[in-house]
Protein backbone atom coordinates (compact mmCIF):
# COMPACT_ATOMS: atom_id res chain seq x y z
CA UNK A 1 0.00 0.00 0.00
CA UNK A 2 1.57 2.68 -0.74
CA UNK A 3 1.47 6.59 -2.63
CA UNK A 4 1.05 5.33 -5.97
CA UNK A 5 -2.09 3.81 -4.73
CA UNK A 6 -3.40 7.19 -3.63
CA UNK A 7 -2.62 9.18 -6.71
CA UNK A 8 -4.18 6.63 -8.94
CA UNK A 9 -7.39 7.58 -7.50
CA UNK A 10 -7.15 11.26 -6.46
CA UNK A 11 -4.77 12.02 -9.91
CA UNK A 12 -1.61 13.76 -9.64
CA UNK A 13 -3.09 17.32 -10.33
CA UNK A 14 -1.41 20.11 -8.16
CA UNK A 15 -2.43 23.48 -7.54
CA UNK A 16 0.71 25.86 -7.12
CA UNK A 17 1.28 29.50 -6.72
CA UNK A 18 4.33 31.43 -7.01
CA UNK A 19 5.71 33.09 -3.67
CA UNK A 20 4.74 36.60 -4.02
CA UNK A 21 0.96 36.04 -4.18
CA UNK A 22 -0.87 37.67 -1.91
CA UNK A 23 -2.58 35.32 1.18
CA UNK A 24 -5.85 37.03 -0.49
CA UNK A 25 -5.43 35.38 -3.57
CA UNK A 26 -4.27 32.13 -1.25
CA UNK A 27 -7.63 32.26 0.44
CA UNK A 28 -9.64 32.19 -2.38
CA UNK A 29 -7.58 29.09 -4.20
CA UNK A 30 -8.19 27.52 -0.82
CA UNK A 31 -11.69 27.87 -1.09
CA UNK A 32 -12.42 27.65 -4.72
CA UNK A 33 -10.33 24.41 -5.12
CA UNK A 34 -11.74 22.91 -1.70
CA UNK A 35 -8.17 21.97 -0.61
CA UNK A 36 -5.91 22.61 2.40
CA UNK A 37 -3.11 23.07 1.20
CA UNK A 38 -0.81 24.50 -2.06
CA UNK A 39 2.59 24.22 -3.29
CA UNK A 40 4.76 27.31 -3.74
CA UNK A 41 6.73 27.25 -6.92
CA UNK A 42 9.30 29.92 -8.34
CA UNK A 43 8.37 29.90 -12.05
CA UNK A 44 9.39 27.03 -13.60
CA UNK A 45 11.85 26.06 -10.62
CA UNK A 46 11.25 23.80 -7.83
CA UNK A 47 9.28 23.28 -4.56
CA UNK A 48 10.15 26.01 -2.70
CA UNK A 49 7.53 25.93 0.18
CA UNK A 50 3.82 24.83 1.10
CA UNK A 51 1.31 27.08 2.21
CA UNK A 52 -1.47 25.25 4.22
CA UNK A 53 -5.14 26.99 5.91
CA UNK A 54 -3.04 26.37 9.22
CA UNK A 55 -0.41 29.36 7.46
CA UNK A 56 -3.04 32.03 6.63
CA UNK A 57 -4.31 31.80 9.91
CA UNK A 58 -1.70 31.56 12.36
CA UNK A 59 -0.54 35.06 9.67
CA UNK A 60 -3.89 36.61 10.55
CA UNK A 61 -3.44 36.10 14.09
CA UNK A 62 0.25 38.07 13.92
CA UNK A 63 -0.51 40.55 11.30
CA UNK A 64 -4.16 41.54 12.21
CA UNK A 65 -6.25 41.55 8.29
CA UNK A 66 -3.49 43.39 6.73
CA UNK A 67 -1.57 39.94 6.47
CA UNK A 68 -4.23 39.27 3.47
CA UNK A 69 -2.02 41.84 1.50
CA UNK A 70 1.12 40.28 2.44
CA UNK A 71 2.91 37.43 0.07
CA UNK A 72 3.08 33.74 0.85
CA UNK A 73 6.70 33.74 1.24
CA UNK A 74 5.88 35.27 4.75
CA UNK A 75 4.13 32.27 6.05
CA UNK A 76 5.23 29.11 3.77
CA UNK A 77 6.81 26.34 5.26
CA UNK A 78 10.01 26.42 3.53
CA UNK A 79 11.51 23.34 4.60
CA UNK A 80 9.26 21.34 2.65
CA UNK A 81 9.15 17.31 3.28
CA UNK A 82 8.27 15.31 0.56
CA UNK A 83 7.62 12.29 -0.78
CA UNK A 84 7.75 9.65 -3.62
CA UNK A 85 5.24 7.54 -5.02
CA UNK A 86 6.65 4.17 -3.80
CA UNK A 87 6.51 5.98 -0.05
CA UNK A 88 4.42 3.44 2.06
CA UNK A 89 1.56 4.83 3.35
CA UNK A 90 2.50 4.02 6.38
CA UNK A 91 6.11 5.81 6.14
CA UNK A 92 4.15 9.10 5.43
CA UNK A 93 1.89 8.30 8.15
CA UNK A 94 4.62 8.65 10.41
CA UNK A 95 6.35 11.61 8.46
CA UNK A 96 2.95 13.53 9.17
CA UNK A 97 3.01 12.46 12.66
CA UNK A 98 6.19 13.34 13.55
CA UNK A 99 6.32 16.84 11.81
CA UNK A 100 2.77 17.57 12.92
CA UNK A 101 2.08 18.64 9.06
CA UNK A 102 -1.09 17.50 7.12
CA UNK A 103 0.07 17.45 3.54
CA UNK A 104 2.97 16.31 1.48
CA UNK A 105 3.96 16.88 -2.22
CA UNK A 106 4.99 13.58 -3.80
CA UNK A 107 8.42 14.74 -5.99
CA UNK A 108 9.25 12.02 -9.04
CA UNK A 109 12.60 12.92 -10.70
CA UNK A 110 12.73 15.97 -9.65
CA UNK A 111 8.94 17.14 -10.59
CA UNK A 112 5.82 17.63 -9.00
CA UNK A 113 3.77 14.42 -9.09
CA UNK A 114 1.19 14.38 -6.79
CA UNK A 115 0.31 15.48 -3.24
CA UNK A 116 -1.53 13.56 -0.69
CA UNK A 117 -3.32 15.07 2.41
CA UNK A 118 -3.93 13.32 5.63
CA UNK A 119 -7.63 12.26 4.72
CA UNK A 120 -6.40 10.45 1.73
CA UNK A 121 -3.79 8.30 3.77
CA UNK A 122 -6.89 7.54 6.22
CA UNK A 123 -8.99 6.89 3.63
CA UNK A 124 -6.88 4.52 1.80
CA UNK A 125 -6.01 2.84 5.56
CA UNK A 126 -9.77 2.24 5.56
CA UNK A 127 -10.29 1.04 2.04
CA UNK A 128 -7.41 -1.51 2.38
CA UNK A 129 -8.58 -2.68 5.76
CA UNK A 130 -12.17 -3.36 3.83
CA UNK A 131 -11.06 -4.75 1.07
CA UNK A 132 -8.90 -7.51 3.46
CA UNK A 133 -12.12 -7.83 5.21
CA UNK A 134 -14.01 -8.63 2.26
CA UNK A 135 -11.26 -11.16 0.91
CA UNK A 136 -11.27 -12.81 4.27
CA UNK A 137 -15.01 -13.46 4.02
CA UNK A 138 -15.13 -14.57 0.66
CA UNK A 139 -11.93 -17.10 1.53
CA UNK A 140 -13.70 -18.38 4.82
CA UNK A 141 -17.09 -18.77 2.59
CA UNK A 142 -15.26 -21.18 0.82
CA UNK B 1 -7.81 0.34 20.74
CA UNK B 2 -10.81 3.52 21.35
CA UNK B 3 -11.40 7.50 21.89
CA UNK B 4 -11.00 6.79 25.43
CA UNK B 5 -6.69 5.51 24.73
CA UNK B 6 -6.26 8.96 23.07
CA UNK B 7 -8.01 11.37 25.77
CA UNK B 8 -5.75 9.42 28.29
CA UNK B 9 -2.64 10.89 26.05
CA UNK B 10 -3.80 14.16 25.14
CA UNK B 11 -5.87 14.64 27.94
CA UNK B 12 -10.03 15.60 28.06
CA UNK B 13 -9.67 19.86 27.95
CA UNK B 14 -11.54 21.32 25.06
CA UNK B 15 -11.35 25.03 23.87
CA UNK B 16 -14.35 26.42 23.66
CA UNK B 17 -16.57 29.84 22.41
CA UNK B 18 -19.50 31.43 22.49
CA UNK B 19 -21.27 31.99 19.10
CA UNK B 20 -21.02 35.46 19.15
CA UNK B 21 -17.65 35.46 19.53
CA UNK B 22 -15.85 37.16 16.40
CA UNK B 23 -13.67 35.44 13.93
CA UNK B 24 -10.68 37.51 14.41
CA UNK B 25 -10.77 36.27 18.36
CA UNK B 26 -10.98 32.67 16.89
CA UNK B 27 -7.72 33.20 14.65
CA UNK B 28 -6.14 34.18 17.49
CA UNK B 29 -7.60 31.10 19.92
CA UNK B 30 -6.44 28.68 17.33
CA UNK B 31 -2.84 30.40 17.16
CA UNK B 32 -2.71 30.57 20.60
CA UNK B 33 -3.54 27.11 21.83
CA UNK B 34 -2.28 25.43 18.56
CA UNK B 35 -5.08 24.12 17.62
CA UNK B 36 -7.52 23.50 14.32
CA UNK B 37 -11.15 23.41 15.51
CA UNK B 38 -13.07 25.25 18.39
CA UNK B 39 -16.13 23.76 19.83
CA UNK B 40 -19.04 26.22 19.74
CA UNK B 41 -21.14 26.25 23.19
CA UNK B 42 -24.13 28.73 24.38
CA UNK B 43 -23.60 29.66 27.79
CA UNK B 44 -24.01 26.82 30.21
CA UNK B 45 -25.82 25.26 27.20
CA UNK B 46 -24.94 22.16 25.14
CA UNK B 47 -22.37 22.07 21.65
CA UNK B 48 -24.32 24.45 19.20
CA UNK B 49 -21.26 23.98 16.75
CA UNK B 50 -17.95 23.32 15.62
CA UNK B 51 -14.99 26.07 14.42
CA UNK B 52 -12.37 24.83 11.67
CA UNK B 53 -9.02 26.78 10.54
CA UNK B 54 -11.02 25.48 7.35
CA UNK B 55 -14.06 27.54 7.97
CA UNK B 56 -12.49 30.39 8.90
CA UNK B 57 -10.80 30.48 5.63
CA UNK B 58 -13.45 29.86 3.47
CA UNK B 59 -15.11 32.91 5.29
CA UNK B 60 -12.51 35.12 4.79
CA UNK B 61 -12.38 34.14 0.47
CA UNK B 62 -16.47 34.73 0.88
CA UNK B 63 -16.42 38.24 2.66
CA UNK B 64 -12.78 39.70 2.50
CA UNK B 65 -10.91 40.88 5.79
CA UNK B 66 -14.59 42.08 6.98
CA UNK B 67 -15.34 38.59 7.71
CA UNK B 68 -12.84 38.74 10.79
CA UNK B 69 -15.14 41.05 12.48
CA UNK B 70 -18.51 38.99 11.68
CA UNK B 71 -19.47 36.38 14.62
CA UNK B 72 -18.29 32.47 14.48
CA UNK B 73 -22.18 31.83 14.24
CA UNK B 74 -22.64 32.78 10.42
CA UNK B 75 -19.61 30.00 9.36
CA UNK B 76 -19.74 27.55 12.29
CA UNK B 77 -20.79 23.74 11.31
CA UNK B 78 -24.04 23.54 13.08
CA UNK B 79 -24.76 19.74 12.60
CA UNK B 80 -21.70 18.62 14.52
CA UNK B 81 -21.22 15.00 15.07
CA UNK B 82 -19.96 13.10 18.11
CA UNK B 83 -18.79 10.50 19.41
CA UNK B 84 -18.60 8.89 22.55
CA UNK B 85 -15.19 7.86 24.44
CA UNK B 86 -16.43 3.94 23.87
CA UNK B 87 -16.21 4.85 20.29
CA UNK B 88 -13.23 2.66 18.38
CA UNK B 89 -10.53 4.73 16.68
CA UNK B 90 -11.85 2.82 13.05
CA UNK B 91 -15.38 4.25 14.05
CA UNK B 92 -13.74 7.87 14.37
CA UNK B 93 -11.67 6.75 11.11
CA UNK B 94 -14.68 5.74 9.50
CA UNK B 95 -16.77 9.42 10.75
CA UNK B 96 -14.14 11.74 9.18
CA UNK B 97 -13.41 10.43 6.24
CA UNK B 98 -17.22 10.03 5.30
CA UNK B 99 -17.78 13.33 6.16
CA UNK B 100 -14.42 14.87 5.57
CA UNK B 101 -13.82 16.68 8.59
CA UNK B 102 -11.11 16.52 11.00
CA UNK B 103 -12.37 16.92 14.46
CA UNK B 104 -14.77 15.22 16.29
CA UNK B 105 -16.05 16.67 19.64
CA UNK B 106 -16.25 13.58 22.47
CA UNK B 107 -19.51 13.86 24.27
CA UNK B 108 -20.28 11.84 27.72
CA UNK B 109 -23.82 11.98 29.21
CA UNK B 110 -24.90 15.05 27.50
CA UNK B 111 -21.14 16.70 28.43
CA UNK B 112 -18.16 17.50 26.59
CA UNK B 113 -15.47 15.42 27.37
CA UNK B 114 -12.63 15.55 24.88
CA UNK B 115 -12.23 16.65 21.49
CA UNK B 116 -10.22 13.96 19.01
CA UNK B 117 -8.46 15.22 15.76
CA UNK B 118 -7.44 12.80 12.63
CA UNK B 119 -3.68 13.94 13.71
CA UNK B 120 -5.12 12.35 17.21
CA UNK B 121 -6.28 9.44 15.07
CA UNK B 122 -3.28 8.50 13.09
CA UNK B 123 -0.60 9.02 16.03
CA UNK B 124 -2.51 6.38 17.91
CA UNK B 125 -3.14 3.82 15.17
CA UNK B 126 0.96 3.64 14.68
CA UNK B 127 1.38 3.66 18.36
CA UNK B 128 -0.90 1.09 18.36
CA UNK B 129 1.12 -0.66 15.43
CA UNK B 130 4.41 -0.41 16.62
CA UNK B 131 3.55 -1.45 20.14
CA UNK B 132 2.13 -4.64 18.07
CA UNK B 133 5.44 -5.15 16.28
CA UNK B 134 7.46 -4.98 19.76
CA UNK B 135 5.25 -7.60 21.32
CA UNK B 136 5.70 -9.96 18.31
CA UNK B 137 9.31 -9.29 17.87
CA UNK B 138 9.53 -10.29 21.96
CA UNK B 139 7.21 -13.04 21.29
CA UNK B 140 9.64 -14.72 18.51
CA UNK B 141 12.98 -14.05 20.69
CA UNK B 142 11.39 -16.31 23.40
Amino acid sequence: MNVASILAAKGSDVVTVAPDQSLAAIVSMLADKKIGAIVVVESGGPVCGIISERDVVRQIATSGAGALDQPVSVCMTRKVISCTAASSVDEVMGLMTRGKFRHIPVIEGGRLAGIVSIGDVVKRKIEHAEREAEELKQYIAG
